[in-house]
């Protein structure tokens, strides 16, 4: 049973989460589209017992974007790959609402997920890079207005995964019967966005639908997140704040007639950890040291609508704004300003802290072990998505000494129990929409 | 070497092209969305040396489609779990250009060409059902608007996918430098359709670019094919038609300035083969035998609209239809209203006939072998694409008895060569749309 224990999940970002992990020598520097590197990482995470391997995504790049985003495999193709490769581990990848077609990617999850034997996650993101807008040919939509989207979209998709009851094909060789036609809805959506009537092509999987993941920090993101999804990634580094959006994100989920169950909070954590605490400082730094000031600043200007930081002098205090960065990674591009202002920060601060981040996780194998059961003893975390700042040391060193005494200690099984996403998560499985109607009509 | 060699491919359509193959005691019921029925396939095509496994899509479907089709696998998702079980095998699929954004489809398949190692192919399809508007929620274009949608289209992807050339990720750890800028390029498309700016996130593959399969028939179709496609399938059913249909499209390449050896064409065929002429017909009765009258009317009207074909006398001659059926799958329409005139057809005749294709490759094991040699040689086929009546049996008696005999006559390796699927099938790898432009200022 998965109950009171830890879940993880890991994402696959090439060398790694940080900038410059290609020139980090545990990893192939071509990671992003190395094959083999990410079947490995996969088949090692599913035999450490993780539940999930996580594909994020973005849909434009330029000259200023960090390397492994230049250059890596599309997420359905590659979890559809690595689906073959493993029979246990969580596929989950990131397809925004604002730049797709819901038929489309309702159908490409469901047969990710039926082909996985019900592994499969959708993380919802609504694309905050306007810059997508050039390779989509339209307007890019502000940020309410890609919730509103967002919201449309996903009750389309999940009415189209409900298509077809469990028992709708009938394939009866005697009778010529193929399928029933009572078991088979059609979601005959008329909305703002989308006009979809269905049905779907495929019908469900053993977790009945694809799980649904999601990572909005916004206020319009959290009010989603309590609403849709199932897993909520938050980049909270500190427990306080992990507990109250925790809270938050749960509360909200009850009043949207949730359960609690219903809802699990995934911090994002990018563990680097030593024999001492002293061995683990020296690996981030060896880590940061990677990085130039240059390629820092650049990415800085990720967050900031590609705004140019190379206009200021690097150590003045981080420059005034305004509204720039409003419309983009809002809720990052409002931290970093706020966090600028309250220590005192230099632009070169700045721009390395955002390269490197330190978090609250490096630290000595105890500490950092300790650390994650606090936070999860404390309803900060249900789990954690390891961000490895180096995909290569990062995951080799959290599998041989953090997951260990975390089993040691009951709060971990180094063993999938369960073939299914829902079950290693402990998410029950969604009630097909239309099948229920019926069950309260005959009632 | 593939020269004067036969390519084969198959289609991968779930028990078979046969509207009720399921019913068929050769193949599982469900093996449109049975996973290791697929894999099986695919890996005995693979030993047997057959060139490409073949996915064709649809994006609508109601109580009248055909039982496959109402659910199976999404193209990509399945080609990419395929490419994790093969190492030589070509992987093909279809997406329509009139439902789908270039970016997206430019990468999806792309990614699936990186992460095979060089083995995909797109079947361009411009989507003749307009039901599937109803499913993406905007007018269905006509048929010469969906060609001029679907060259712009192509045109886009073939650029993006010219994004890098080949030696642009340097990835120097010394240095710190991951690529060359001058080697990166922006398609920086703005036509009537799309806008695209570009550059595409993801590197070319071992064969340069996905193989581009079509399939059109009408004028526009054969227009576009000769300009565009490198594989083209056709569905004639006479060698006559083939040869001229062959003749006229690589006329059609070498006016757009193309060679010879740039197209290769892929009659679709569906053998039945026996010890005798009358063991193979008696398969084919059985295989029709599946299939009762009024779903035979309901598929007739797939063509038509889905026009209602219940309301006419069944032993009757073949209504009048005037246009019905013009917009959407006009070849076929237009095929079957001739034929019926011409051989003084009723509606019953005219229904079970579209079920159940008889065509040129029904007969004894030699038979149809020589059959397969005169096609080639006689120049109306470089390949054929296996669409098997019933999957199972049908590719169990051809790898059988079919293909040793074409290897014994030296028409067929039965093994594949190349680890690309432009090596097996004798294409050459496309040049960088961008590095060519660079090559010629330079010269």
């Amino acid at each position: 049973m998965t109950h009171n224990k830890i879940n993880f999940g890991i994402m696959l970002h090439g060398a790694g989460g940080h900038m410059n992990s290609w020139r980090h020598p545990s990893v192939p520097a071509d990671a992003s589209v190395n094959i083999a590197y990410n079947v490995d990482l996969a088949k090692r995470a599913e035999a450490e017992g993780l539940a999930f391997v996580f594909v994020a995504d973005g849909l434009y790049i330029n000259e200023k974007s960090i390397p492994h985003f230049l250059n890596r495999f599309e997420p359905l193709t590659l979890l559809s790959f690595l689906a073959a490769h493993t029979s246990k581990i969580g596929l989950g990848g990131t397809v925004s609402t604002s730049y797709s077609d819901p038929f489309t990617v309702a159908r490409q999850f469901a047969s990710l997920d039926l082909l996985s034997g019900g592994r499969a996650a959708w993380n919802i993101v609504t694309t905050p890079l306007e810059g997508t807008a050039k390779n989509y040919g339209r307007p890019h939509p502000d940020h309410t207005l890609r919730y509103e989207i967002a919201s449309e979209y996903i009750d389309v998709v999940k009415g189209l995964w409900s298509s077809w009851e469990e028992d709708a094909f009938v394939r009866n060789r005697e009778t010529g019967q193929f399928f029933d036609p009572k078991k088979m809805h059609r979601v005959n959506h008329h909305g703002k966005f989308f006009t979809v009537e269905g049905p779907l092509n495929i019908q469900r999987s053993p977790q009945g639908e694809p799980v649904i993941f999601q990572a909005g920090a916004s206020e319009s993101g959290i009010h989603f997140a309590s609403k849709y999804a199932e897993a909520v990634f938050t980049h909270i580094q500190d427990i306080e704040g992990a507990k109250n959006y925790a809270k938050h994100v749960k509360d909200g989920a009850v009043a949207h007639g949730r359960s609690l169950n219903d809802v699990k909070i995934f911090p994002g954590i990018n563990p680097i950890v030593g024999r001492t605490k002293d061995e683990a400082e020296e690996k981030f730094r060896a880590i940061r040291n990677l990085v130039n000031i240059e390629d820092a600043l650049a990415y800085l200007g990720r967050y900031f609508d590609h705004h140019d930081f190379a206009q200021y002098d690097l150590d003045k205090p981080f420059p005034e704004l305004g509204d720039i960065g409003k419309n983009s990674f809002r809720s990052t591009s409002d931290r970093i300003k706020q966090e600028a202002k309250e220590k005192g920060l230099t632009l070169r601060e700045v721009a390395l802290n955002e390269t490197t981040q330190h978090g609250d996780f490096i630290g000595s194998y105890d500490e950092v072990t300790n650390r994650i059961i606090e936070w999860f003893d404390k309803g900060a975390a249900d789990g954690f998505i390891l961000t490895m700042q180096v995909s290569g040391q990062g995951f080799d060193d959290f599998s041989t000494e953090i997951l260990p005494r975390l089993e040691e200690r009951g709060y971990f099984d180094r063993k999938l129990h369960h073939n299914t996403l829902r079950e290693n998560l402990g998410l029950a499985i969604p009630s097909n929409r239309y099948a229920e109607k019926q069950q309260i009509v005959a009632a």
